[in-house]
């Protein structure tokens, strides 16, 4: 038995508690309170430091790490354009893994253990293997065009039965039909079967941009006039990207939908009624123009709601204190409230709320006994007084500074440090960040086919 | 001379340079480009980082860095009547004193190294001089009731001539009005001929909440009915806050007008047109529900606008960098552009176009040949590749890590840490903290005068 001491800790689904203990036996949370009831161990003092369940990154693309600031400032066709021609010219299944693995070294030091992670090449699940953490990879499918739908699903079923040997109690495989403007309503629907059928997570981008909507709800706009040019018949398909997902049984499967900016009421309702979560991911979809997804219309109708730093290339950094600070911000400043959401409503997304949306709550989220041991601790600054230890953290401490970090009770961050770094990925980042600008500087940059 | 060399210099009214120098000579920059053109002298490597001007803050209150956190999630009448009541009881000059120290060795941490200080004490002038920073320290004024003002003006002369005996090169004095809740018409009016008599520069909050607006345009709501319970007579005064600033001589004063989130197309003509600045602070306006002031509007219009960050009481953090991107994300989030404000946009306005505001740009704000040699330099992650440096200051680099400061050729930052921290100052910060929760927990909170 470890017990670890801390300035406070912040259990979630119980109150601060100043000179607090976590007692970890095995991979397991054995005692969380204060330190005078703290059953006996080999104590480790974690000093001034909040001490709290690790963070959970709802979504994120792992492989693009690479691409961070690659991709600024342009409008989101050519954003999606320039990225898909570029991961397939320049990063090959090497560097998409050393992206993937930098990726989560990032999310360590801010003290994120759980990923959700959607990708192309599922290079992701290697890599957590490897660091030792927590997540879901969701194997994106593609394929706008309804003729491609069987291919597409004997390819998805083949990668996913590879995936399913990889599994392991910490890292779960599920599948991601990607988004309306690359899946057709048969490969949504050919998705959410095979979901189902093999009993996988699913997890869509869905009702992000204007652009999306034009696409599904009035067949125009810039997605559809692409579509078209590949010889693609368009149509009117529902009249909200989140009913075309009713309509062609994807919510059915409960999945974790992604971004949610566009949604009304009746969409509210269905994500609702249909027991699906959400992953809110409000720097991305600020950075990019989509706007501010309604938080607290999505909360109100009792749907789980993560917080999602999305990828590198449109966030560009996987810091989700920092990124429950935005949540906040971006809706007091929308909904014109001084008081909701309150500091503790966003801590939780990052937290129990995400957990729920991704299925594993009963395992973590808040320190409770018997869940697994996936902590993070970030440091006080002794120059900061602290009030209330949950709004210090969404408010005064900065979003990259876990000093201390276990997943299933291995210690992953100590000292504020990584405990086994990966040698020369920095340099190989740097590499790859060279051939990206080296690419794009030589007329790389192409139409690609979205 | 001193030649600092960094991997990166930012020199905002030049292009970036990689492999860059800045060589100082006693306060000024005597040179600011390409390593290989650098004239010679005794160099300092900085190393990985991105060497710029120091960041200007616009808009702080020195003074209540001890009130972080608490004031969370309050409605804005409360919020100021907690502030003015704890401010009253708990905190005495020497308090107020510690305070803004603390404030500006946190600014300082952040790479801030012009502080455009409000302030009812005005104990920031000491804290600056001691601290060696530049700053601009706004004597406030306050009186509502129209028979106060003779009284209040006198004051205000007095303690502004004890003030100018404090006045340096670097740290000079103004005046605040208050805002148009706390400060009759009468008040207004006196406090900008007293400026222009003494040639002060002014500042004024104003146009932050809906609150002021209904009292300014309306005679209604809970600061009307407050004051009117002093037996305050409430009118109609103008048909915005803006308009009263213009009808009371305050804009022809050019101000620097803190806020301005509730202003539409003819006060941005006033504005404008009055050669008046503005102080955008979208953490405070964001945080408090204010909303998200017309920031692309404003700009439009060629006024400067400068980044604040309000006070810790407010905010609660005092990092530029953040606040910057914060202001960019909350513009592109309401506006639904994926392309403006840029990052390089929302830089000048923590460096170039604050110093304008503040009217200083003659002195700092950019590193030019001849400017005072006001510099920061913010560490670069070594495995975070950096396409563009103006983009990774923005959206990559954590907003408090300055690596080196310097004010006027002074270094006062030097390998992240401060060069002259004050002793014992961050235990008196806790006695402070600890003080203001004892006040609230017995009950000291009561109704104010606002």
């Amino acid at each position: 038995m470890i017990r670890y001491r801390a300035r406070w800790i912040v259990p979630i689904t119980s109150p601060p508690e100043a000179d607090g203990i976590v007692a970890v036996d095995g991979e397991r949370v054995a005692y969380a309170g204060p330190a005078s009831a703290a059953p006996p161990g080999d104590e480790v003092n974690l000093g001034d430091v909040i001490l709290m369940p690790g963070l959970i990154n709802a979504h994120c693309h792992l492989e693009l790490t690479a691409m961070r600031g690659f991709l600024e400032d342009l409008d989101f066709r050519r954003w999606i354009l320039r990225l898909t021609s570029a991961r397939q010219a320049v990063l090959d299944r090497d560097a998409l893994l050393d992206s993937a693995r930098y990726g989560i070294e990032e999310g360590l030091r801010a003290g994120i253990t759980t990923y959700g992670d959607t990708s192309d090449s599922a290079v992701g699940i290697q890599a957590m293997r490897e660091a030792a953490v927590r997540g879901i990879v969701y194997q994106e499918v593609f394929g706008p065009d309804p003729s491609q739908c069987a291919k597409s699903i004997a390819d998805l079923r083949e990668k996913v039965a590879g995936l399913r040997y990889l599994e392991t109690p910490l890292v779960r495989v599920g599948v991601s039909p990607h988004a309306p403007y690359t899946v057709s309503d048969e490969l949504f629907k050919a998705t959410a079967s095979l979901a189902r059928e093999l009993m996988l997570p699913v997890a869509v981008h869905i009702a992000e941009s204007e652009l999306e909507s034009q696409l599904v709800s009035t067949a125009s706009g810039a997605f559809a006039d692409g579509l078209r040019r590949r010889g693609i018949t368009v149509e009117r398909r529902a009249e909200s990207p989140i009913a075309l997902l009713d309509a062609c049984g994807v919510l059915a499967a409960r999945p974790l939908l992604i971004h949610c900016v566009r949604v009304n009421a009746a969409d509210v309702d269905r994500i609702a009624s249909s027991s699906s979560s959400v992953a809110h991911c409000p720097v991305s979809n600020a950075k990019l123009g989509h706007g501010v997804a309604p938080l607290l219309d999505l909360l109100e109708a009792g749907i789980p709601v993560g917080l999602g730093s999305d990828s590198m290339a449109s966030n560009n950094r996987m810091a989700l204190l920092e990124e429950a600070r935005v949540a906040l911000l971006a809706q007091r400043a929308v909904s014109k409230l001084c008081d909701a959401p309150q500091a503790a409503d966003v801590i939780e997304l990052a937290t129990i709320a995400g957990a729920r949306a991704l299925g594993i709550d009963a395992q973590v989220g808040s320190l409770e006994v018997g869940k697994q041991a996936d902590l993070a601790a970030f440091a006080i600054d002794p120059a900061v007084p602290i009030q209330d230890p949950v709004a210090a953290l969404v408010f005064s401490i900065s979003g990259a500074r876990a000093r201390f970090v276990s997943v299933a009770g291995r210690v992953l961050v100590r000292d504020g440090e990584l405990v086994s770094p990966r040698a020369g990925l920095a340099e190989r980042m740097q590499s790859l960040a060279d051939a990206l600008a080296a690419w794009l500087d030589s007329g790389g940059e192409m139409q690609g086919s979205v």
